[in-house]
């Protein structure tokens, strides 16, 4: 059976899924990526979920696309990796030479809102932006339907200026989105407010989640009405408006997607005030113009978006 | 002879060139835009210069390219216009039936920078960003080589928000980019400063040049070694800076090309000043990569651009 398989190699762990033809799943593998063991078990661990979805039932897999973090060139070389000892390293190349098929790698967060573009609309719209709040806050860029990365590192959103003077961020830059938007972000603010003798839910919910807030947990405090969990939500909302109001002026696209743990757990709520934000920042009459929505495939949109961009090599 | 027109159809005048098929000049006329006395009377002016430039000794006219500002889609038709009573009108189809030919219509500064891409670097770079200093601050995509327009307005570099809660802009938002770096936003500063009773040469400057201030005059001052045209001139490149870096991580270009009149007067001085801000926010490595020139063509670069325009049309 013709197959391709999809990578999402992560800082944790790797998960491939063997898709057909037709993007129907039909085996998927997990492992750990064991990134602290050094670069040689990592891709060992790597060929493990790939061999494993090899030995599934007869199939013959035609391409391999993978999802990796950090910096990765047109050739599939991963430039740099924050999480994955990847440096200057040919991880298309030696995917390639192994199992003797064409091999798609890409930085993570553009491969998964490509997956997004893919479900959501791929037919209708041909200019798209997807913007991802995690650990960081990532995008991609998709031009006449294809993933647009410059010279491999552009849909940096985390990374515009959102405020001169503002807040430091972790690339060492002052103002980035980044320092305001993404999850560490939101819980430095927290912590912050909670320092200073706020009283709010947090308090339990961060005890409760251990060292890294859940995005559930936003969710929960927000509808039991805690106030600093309202104020939360306000100020992503508004520098998230910022954003992506911006990102209106600048590429004018047909659709974008908000993408990332606290987006789906918020979900139309959380839009609806990065849209009302945004409508003081784009130009007169082009917010109308643009399809806002949700992402909606979670963990699953990276080797989705793996499966896509490996297909579009055949 | 088989000749292509470009046209700059500009506020207050419209200028035609002949182009050979090599992009030789071959002839040039100049009318007044006429803008106040109607739709009606505007497009006699255009009709005028075409046809003087038609009657050029065996002219075949192949195609016209038109640079016009304001709001273009992708049909040439003009959404709305700043300067020229144009309001969702056809001007791309007029003159195509007109003249039987194909047409290009675009924005002015998309398409001026088009032809600052195509004059300094087309062979080298495919994607390319053009920024531009004017009474506004404009800007260009091209991608693959080619002008991206998104939906028809995208490339507005002007309303990128680059600080938070900062400037009120002419567009009604906060923050904008525009408010702090074009020529109506220096000229701004300037003033406020002198009525702060500050002793600077912009004082006799401004009268000699009436309501606007040239940008020769800033050029001026600066090499005067006036103090308040080098906090204006620090200023400028403080937030040019700061939007740049942000442009170098949404779009990894290969090329940026900042353009308009104080740029070229300011030239390298201007240029390095950019460059050594943005690497505050550009993401590390990035900023090595691009490729940063100042515009070269000043008032020629839009009629240039249209004739480049029309002949991909070809």
């Amino acid at each position: 059976m013709k197959t391709i398989l999809g990578l999402d190699i992560g800082g944790t762990k790797i998960l491939g899924v063997l898709y057909d033809l037709d993007g129907k799943e039909l085996a998927r593998e997990k492992k750990k990526t064991k990134a602290n063991e050094g670069l040689e078990v990592v891709m060992s661990q790597i060929y493990k979920v790939i061999d494993a979805l090899k030995s599934f039932e007869d199939a013959q897999i035609l391409a391999i696309g993978a999802g990796v973090p950090g910096i990765v060139d047109d050739n599939g070389t991963v430039a740099f990796s924050p999480n994955i000892p990847f440096r200057d390293f040919t991880l298309g190349k030696k995917l390639s030479e192994r199992y003797e098929v064409p091999v798609y790698v890409g930085n993570d967060v553009n491969v998964a809102m490509y997956g997004e573009y893919k479900h959501l609309d791929s037919r209708a719209s041909k200019h798209v932006l997807g913007i991802f709040i995690g650990t960081g806050v990532g995008g991609a860029i998709i031009i006449d339907g294809k993933l647009y990365t410059g010279q491999g590192s552009a849909g940096e959103f985390g990374h515009m200026v959102v405020s001169a003077d503002g807040a430091y961020c972790g690339c060492g830059a002052q103002g980035c989105l980044e320092a305001y938007a993404s999850k560490t972000a939101i819980q430095k603010y927290i912590l912050k407010q909670l320092t200073k003798g706020r009283k709010s839910m947090f308090s339990d919910l961060l005890e409760e989640d251990g060292a890294v807030l859940k995005s559930s947990s936003i969710r929960k405090a927000y509808d039991a009405h805690d106030e600093l969990a309202k104020e939360v939500v306000d100020r992503l909302a508004r520098y998230m408006g910022i954003a992506v109001g911006s990102l209106v002026n600048l590429y004018h696209p047909e659709m974008m997607i908000i993408g990332g743990g606290i987006t789906e757990a918020l979900g139309d709520l959380l839009l609806e005030k990065i849209i009302s934000e945004s409508r003081q920042h784009a130009m007169p009459g082009l917010m109308e113009t643009v399809n806002f929505t949700v992402s909606e495939l979670a963990d699953e949109a990276g080797v989705f978006g793996a499966y896509q961009l490996a297909q579009n090599m055949l």
